[in-house]
């Protein structure tokens, strides 16, 4: 690469701009630096941290979206090896060109029925659903408008960029707002409404129905988010919009099997007919080899397990009350936040991140911080995801330890 | 969904969109079912087929993309079971937030290896590394024109497009038509040159070294989708810029692990500040949960293992020569191919469709129809993809049957 500096002249600097880049992301402090850990099966949050410092030492995760311990579940590890001894690693191919199993099958009728919808639709990642779907929606319906809250996910953002259709942004959860656009808007044209439930970075809630009923009034399709939900709420684990009574109401339910469910991938519940369109014209869908039959296997034991459990759902919001109470009563800067998600806000990306490290090295409590552009600049925050596994003591030692590093000065913390 | 029909007279006829959208695709014979099968380990290529016709029968598959069948091979089930018990299902997280295992950082560290590079970039899928990279260096690098093969990829297309750079297209393989694009573009503009090694549904190989010298004397960077020949080319396993010697000269260099590899997952391997620019700025990286660490242990032992092992790469490439052979000597559509895939020209979608079908149905022999848009309308194929675990018995019950149901009258194939 280096040759290609000073070639003819022709050549512009192409390292020159990519090392101005990154240089940009260390001058403001969030230059990612990945933590090199093993969780330990059976024992977690507890897990290994592979560093610089030391080969290797134990680390108590407290940042994890494995919420419910799931990917650690012996139902899930048993499915997950039956499926590897059944069939084999990789699926082999796209769904359509030899890559479609009856693991891939039964998944998508238990997500189906997961949501009370009539059919489902894997995809690799929730990453994928999200873009492939909302990007293939907007180019199915010539002249659409996608309204979209102004805290989505990057994933949808990206999805609704790519459909390549006039898009409006409404305040978070502001339905007065939404109202607002969605009456500026020919009422001819299709809409599409977009939203999350749980916002995953904040950890508050959608007013689902209240879109809803917007949704109905202004003749628009509704798509929600349920990845920070799917597992977690709702009686059988559908999310907030089981919770609440309302996902008959909704289009679209998008959600993830990487977060809750322990495993990987996501998936869209719908009417039959949207999720044949989406998987007869996604790219996204059509393009790629299928989800790996022994992650669709794991997946599946996963979500049968959640849909019949609910000490899971119990102790992770007990734990989440646990940890919110006990920062307030540290006097620490907790943000408000109604469900399992507990952010402390920092406000600055260099002193997120010492904090972050000075609780990883001196203390072997795993947390990351969460810059820009994850969050709004000057919002920077530590993001704790307490979980069943999380125990009082070790909720004890979490707020006496970052008590202890907030309250450093600023010079020995940067150090 | 129904009662948005007539709501007001506001809402458009949503279902009636998407209800047209299928219909068109019923009407040019290129719907797509998904066949319902299951591998049997250690016994690939037979298989179990679930459809409606029967609960289950046995099938032997001619379109995986498991090239070497390494997808079954002990020292990846092994792998995959042993992190499976060492660290749970998913990864539980980003590779930033949580997701980061000694897994991926190892995986990393080999494929950089394999392909002389000095690092290596993980994806959830290879569509989402080329979609990722592809879009990503197009927005670092202001002005860029990308110059890409007419037949790339759907993904590269996607990551060109979502780039939102000036593309140039030349024709397949057309050295001529690219130095003449290049020749017409601004000496001072960065430019990418964008193309695939093996294209997958031809069988053909790109000339790399008249690309580099090409992108050498333009001052491009050079972008090349090994996807079908990581694994299959090379003395390691390394692809066509490894068999052909120069892996060197190419700035980035793109492959799967869903393929030839055998599990899930994409890559791209490159200079350290490339990937680490890619890292840093590519959504389709940053907001995605990480390859499940049980994948990544399994793709690692498969790199390793090929790297070290020819025998795979031997009986595939003698298998592939044996199918054309004797499809030839059969008086077959067999397409030209230097390669291990083996196209049969059928011409229509719905006689592709049909053959298919006949062949499944009939005798048991599961091979994928091909139609736009994977290939031109007018060029539908059937698309096989003998290996090492297809011996010369079922290359010759394959030929056999292939001629009889090709010798159908029309009719009687429709039915």
């Amino acid at each position: 690469m280096d040759d290609l500096r000073a070639r003819d002249g022709v050549a512009m600097d192409y390292m020159a701009t990519f090392g101005a880049a990154i240089e940009r992301l260390h001058d403001e402090g969030r230059y990612r630096v990945f933590i090199d850990i093993l969780r330990n099966k059976g024992n977690y949050p507890n897990a290994r941290c592979f560093g610089q410092r030391a080969l290797s030492r134990p680390v108590t995760v407290w940042c994890s979206n494995d919420y419910l311990a799931m990917g650690q579940h012996p139902a899930v590890i048993a499915a997950m090896e039956e499926a590897l001894h059944d069939v084999g690693a990789g699926s082999g191919g796209t769904r359509n060109i030899g890559g479609n199993t009856h693991y891939h099958v039964a998944l998508e009728a238990e997500l189906a029925d997961l949501h009370g919808k009539e059919s489902a639709l894997l995809f690799t990642s929730g990453y994928v659903s999200n873009e492939a779907t909302l990007a293939t929606l907007g180019k199915l319906l010539p002249g659409c408008i996608i309204f979209s809250d102004e805290l989505n996910h990057a994933s949808m953002i990206a999805g609704i960029r790519n459909a390549g259709c006039e898009r409006r942004i409404f305040r978070h959860n502001d339905m007065a707002h939404l109202e607002e656009l969605l009456a500026a808007a020919d009422p001819a044209a299709p809409k599409l409404i977009a939203f999350e439930s749980v916002y995953s970075m904040e950890g508050d809630v959608a007013p689902i129905a209240a879109i809803c009923d917007l949704a109905d009034r202004f003749g628009a399709l509704t798509y929600l988010d349920e990845v920070h939900a799917v597992g977690m709420y709702g009686e059988r684990g559908g999310g907030i919009s089981e919770r609440d009574g309302v996902a008959d109401r909704l289009t679209i339910i998008e959600g993830t099997l990487a977060k809750a469910i322990g495993v990987m991938g996501g998936y869209i519940a719908a009417d039959r007919l949207i999720t044949d369109v989406i998987r007869s014209y996604a790219p996204g869908f059509i393009f790629t080899t299928s989800l790996s039959p022994v992650l669709a296997a794991g997946a599946l034991a996963s979500v049968r397990h959640l849909k019949g459990s609910s000490i899971e759902r119990e102790c992770q919001q007990q734990a989440a009350a646990d940890l919110k109470a006990k920062f307030a009563a540290a006097d620490l800067p907790v943000m408000s936040s109604t469900t399992h998600i507990v952010p402390l806000l920092i406000g600055d990306a260099i002193t997120a991140k010492a904090v972050s490290d000075a609780l990883l090295q001196d203390y072997g409590l795993y947390v990351q911080p969460i810059n820009f552009p994850t969050v709004p600049r000057g919002t920077e925050r530590l993001r704790f995801t307490p979980g069943p596994t999380h125990d009082a003591a070790m909720i004890d030692t979490l707020v006496a330890a970052v008590s202890e590093v907030l309250g450093r000065a600023p010079l020995r913390l940067a150090a």
